[in-house]
Parts: C-alpha cells; sequence; structure tokens
C-alpha cells in the first residue's frame, strides 16, 4: 500500500494548483472551457507532479472517462471521414475525446474492437450500420454502454439510429434514372454480406424497377469491395456485353469514379456512351469530369447529431431518439437524359 | 473486498474454457492465431462470466495492453488514409488494436490526445512528424511510452522517425519543373506554422529557386489549410495578378487538385494556361483530368514499417530505429514541358 501513495491523484494536482477538482478534470477535459492562466497553473502541477489522468480514479469519480469510441468499417476512403470530422468536433465541444478504429469491413475484428474499446473505459459507442450479432448489443446492454448506429434510419429498431433511408434514397435516384429514359440498367454493388447499407440500396434499386414493369432479377449486377479499381473493372465487364446497359449504377461514389475510369480507359464516353450515378456526394464526385449524379448525404449534419444524441444518452442516460435526416438528388453530368 | 470476488477474471474464463490464459488472452488479442474451436470455446466462456478484460489486471499479467495508439492531423481528407490503413492491417496481424485520434491541426488538442491514450494503457503511440513541444518527449519517456514519429525522417533526431524527406522531395520535383523550361512559379502550401512537413516542402522548393539562380523571396506564396475549396480560391488569386506564374506548385494533392478545379472555372487550360503540380499521390491525383504531376510517397510502406518498428520497441524494449523511405517523381500532364 505504501507504494500507492506515491501516485499522485487529481486532488493532489487540484491542492498544488489551488483550484477545485472539477477544475483540473475540465482542464484535461476540456481545456477550451477554462481561461488560459488557470489552466496553465493546473497543467504545470500536473507536469510537476507527473500526473496521469488515471481511468478507473476518473471513471469512479466522474462515472464517466469524457471517452467516446467509434468503430468505422474503413479509414481508407474518405466515405467516412467528412462524417467522422464532425462528431469529433462535436465531442471536442463538449469536452469528450473520440477513439477511432477500423473494422475493415470484418465483423469479427468489430466485435474485438468494441470489447477492447469498452475495456478501456468507452462511455458511449458510435457504430455503422446497424445489422450485426445480436450478442453484440447484449453485450453493450450488459455493461450499460451506450450505442448509436449511423449511417442508418431505422425507427422501428431496439438501438437508436441517426442517418437515412438507403433503400428510399437510392429508389428515388432510380426513379429519376427510369425517368430519363433509362431501361437497359446495370449496377456495380457494395459487397452485400455484413454491410446492410449496400444491401438496402440494392433493394431500393430493385424497388424502382418493380414499380415500373422492369424485372429486378434480369438486372446485370456486380459485387465488389469499395475501391476505385473495382469500380473500373466492374464497368467493364458490365460494358464487355453484348446488350450492354445505357447506365450503371453504383453503390457509392468511390465505385463511380472507379467506373469513369474504366470507361475513359474503354474510349466509352459518359454520359454519351454509358451514364454512370454514384451514392454519397463526396467530394470525389465533384471534382472528375463529368461531375457525378448522385445522392447528396448530410455527412457532417449526420456526425454533428450523432454527437448530440450520443451525448444525450451518456450525460442523461436517455435511451436516444432516432433521427432522421434527409438525401437529395445531386443530378450532374455524368447521367444522360434519353427522353430530350 | 467481497464485491471483487464477483467479477469474473482471466483465470475463471481459461478454467471455464478448459484452455490457458495465455490462449484467453490470445483470443481477446489476436483471435486470428487461434483455431475456431478453441477461439467458440473461450468466447462462449466470456460471454457465459460476462468477462470485460480488465485494462489493468491485463496490462500488469502481459506488460503491455495490445493497443496502440495514432494521433493524425485530420481524417477529413485521404492525406494519411492509407497509410494508416496498413500501420492497422499491420497491428491487427501481430495481435494489436489499434485507437485513433485526430488533433485537427492543433497542438493542445494532440497534447490532450497523448494523455488520453496513454492513461487509457496504449502500449506506444504514432505521431504524425516530428516537430512539438520538448515537454510532449520528456512525458513520455517519463512514462517509458514508445513513440515513433512517421511522415518524416530526421535521422540526427533523438527519437525514431519512419518517412521520407520531405524537403528533398519537394526539391527535385522544384527541379524538374525548373529543367522543363519555368521561371515564373507560384506556390499555394500548407499552414506551415505547427506542421513541419508542411515547412520543410516550402524550404525544399525554395532550396531549388536558390540553386538555380531565382529568388526565393520574390516567390508569390500562398499558405492556407489543406482544403480543396481553399486550392480553388489560392489558384485563381494568384493568377489574377499582373504577371501570373507559369506554374502552381501545391504543397499537397488536395490543394492541386482544388487548383485545377479553380483554373477550370477560371476557363484556364491546364496545363496549356497554366501547369499545376502537387504532392503525397493519394488516388485523387489520378482521378482528375488531366492526371497531376506530384511527389509519390510510399503511404502503404510507410504504414507497415513504422508498425513493425513500433512493435519492435513496444516488444523488444529497443530504442527503434528510423528506417528511409524513397519518394518518387510522378511526372503526368498537369505539367508542361515549355523546352519541347
Amino acid at each position: 500500500m505504501t507504494e500507492l501513495r506515491s501516485v499522485p491523484t487529481l486532488d493532489d494536482v487540484a491542492r498544488t494548483a489551488g483550484v477545485s477538482t472539477a477544475t483540473v478534470s475540465r482542464c484535461l477535459n476540456s481545456p477550451e472551457r477554462v481561461v488560459e492562466q488557470t489552466r496553465k497553473r493546473v497543467m504545470s502541477a500536473v507536469e510537476q507532479l507527473g500526473y496521469t489522468p488515471n481511468f478507473g480514479a476518473r471513471a469512479m469519480a466522474a462515472k464517466r472517462t469524457f471517452t467516446i469510441g467509434a468503430i468505422i468499417p474503413t479509414m481508407e476512403n474518405a466515405i467516412f471521414a467528412r462524417g467522422l470530422q464532425a462528431f469529433q468536433e462535436e465531442l471536442h465541444a463538449r469536452g469528450y475525446t473520440l477513439l477511432v478504429s477500423s473494422s475493415l469491413y470484418q465483423p469479427e475484428v468489430e466485435d474485438e474492437q468494441i470489447r477492447s474499446l469498452v475495456a478501456r473505459g468507452a462511455d458511449g459507442l458510435l457504430l455503422i450500420g446497424h445489422d450485426r450479432d445480436p450478442s453484440v448489443y447484449s453485450y453493450l446492454q450488459s455493461r450499460a454502454i451506450p450505442v448509436l448506429s449511423a449511417w442508418v434510419y431505422l425507427p422501428e429498431s431496439d438501438q437508436p439510429t441517426v442517418g437515412f433511408d438507403n433503400r428510399q434514397s437510392m429508389r428515388a435516384l432510380a426513379q429519376k434514372v427510369i425517368d430519363f429514359g433509362h431501361r437497359r440498367i446495370g449496377m456495380i454493388s457494395g459487397v452485400t454480406k455484413g454491410n446492410d447499407r449496400a444491401a438496402a440500396r440494392l433493394a431500393g434499386l430493385r424497388d424502382a424497377l418493380a414499380a415500373n414493369g422492369l424485372d429486378p432479377e434480369a438486372m446485370p449486377l456486380i459485387e465488389t469491395p469499395y475501391e476505385i479499381e473495382n469500380g473500373a473493372v466492374a464497368l467493364q465487364s458490365l460494358m464487355a456485353s453484348d446488350d450492354p446497359p445505357s447506365v450503371v449504377m453504383c453503390g457509392n461514389d468511390v465505385l463511380a469514379v472507379g467506373a469513369l475510369r474504366g470507361a475513359r480507359d474503354m474510349g466509352l464516353s459518359v454520359p454519351d456512351d454509358v451514364s454512370i450515378t454514384g451514392f454519397d456526394d463526396i467530394e470525389l464526385a465533384r471534382i472528375v469530369t463529368p461531375q457525378i449524379t448522385t445522392v447528396h448525404v448530410p455527412h457532417r449534419e449526420m456526425g454533428r447529431k450523432a454527437a448530440q444524441a450520443l451525448i444525450d444518452m451518456v450525460e442523461k442516460r436517455s435511451t436516444g431518439a432516432s433521427v432522421e435526416l434527409k438525401s437529395t438528388l445531386q443530378i450532374r453530368d455524368s447521367l444522360r437524359d434519353l427522353t430530350r
């Protein structure tokens, strides 16, 4: 027990700096809310004593660690980047630190990371999408860790969701494509297994086909991971058919940009020879030529609202309310209107 | 003390599953190294007992937590994404979980996140760039936390670095630009304050100008945060001058893609009216038209080598050796050769 005495505590820092323990805690968790002079005094005491905020002690004192965990499928392309950045900015403004893990689209890796973040004291978790093994949710419930699913909106779910309706959004885009006179529609989808957003987008496109008397099962379809190169290869495969599609609808903008490159490399003009659509409206969609018709997802707003909802769950112990965001169609030059 | 008895331990899980504690630890930290049958038995015991890997206890038992922290300046564009993904893949293969924070390019936020990751038991840290307050390094040294700086190569530094020479790389690109007959050179740089990579790239361009009898101080220069929109605005500002540059060299590809868009919006043709160069060779540089001349940085290799070096420091308590990676010039259509 004598050794324990030598470990400086929050109280020691407060005493040395001549401030309250709450002020020390605020300095460590949300320094922007403390005037600079006080902050300097506290940080100098922290330095002098060699104090390390101890997760266990702080968690017991404050009932929380001011840390939120987020697990996203990939860091490699910009699909989640903008929403996550806004999520972090909002957390930071509220005095929370964000720790992010990437599951590489593998459920068992996500499972491991959830346990790791819980073990490291995360006050709450943000997950992408909602479909996962029920044991994940029961585990989090048994640990009383608030969890929020984003990038989806499922009001009927047991868990709160902050996002948009992937299925309706893709259905609306497909209806516009059909209104423009397209009948030979092909799709390059993300891998739908283990990805409820990708599966919903594919279902939305099929809804639109069926509603317009077209056969959803006859639609040429390639499923491939979200990478630019894969979009290029898939486009070339679809266009090599005897009866190639007049439009290739892609599961996201990364695939669409790849499809655009694939078309260019084949000597096909977009949209004269083939139209291409995307989903997400990330910056990629606007910097290529022609710019890509896509579904605009309000990523920053989604990130901000998810942070607010999750902090409410953590601080007020609310069970959380789902928030629906509206997506909008962005009709740009990559989609040709055949009726004109 | 009676309450503590009810908390299941690693030993309890091992006993229930009929395996060694090392196997339980491996199941939790690197499940891919355990055969499925054993893993299922262990995970079922974990589930049944409601065991949560306890950071403190595991750290004491294993002397480590199998968690590595990384702090990157931003998650918003793809500058760090590819290298970080490779870093994580290598960590994952070696049984480590990665937790990432983003400092928003603010040293005081980075400082807070370093302390947070240490408090949560990170075995080692990856930081981007090397220049920071010496108190950060002395703090980490006093806690015996290995730290590695990436995206820079500074063999003379006290800390190990895994990266490339930003200054020499930009100097080499600028020499090529000058060899192509350009004399009126403008630059759109990232914000150099608090960003040693941006400062080194600017210095490298100035080195090349001086070596070729051009006045580095006379070079038109705009410093702006790395965002596409900022590149567009800066390009237009540079080109509005009475004596506009024949080439605009950008601090990275994000600014270069923005500059390309800015030129297009002004009705300027690239490279006929103005040449544009970037830095990094992220995917953006190749999907725009014309493709952008840039410095190729081996991001995936850098991420992998950084993971290997950091794990060696954590496991073997080595002090770490710096690793230099070679950048290469990628000459593409956005740069006009005026000598032809």
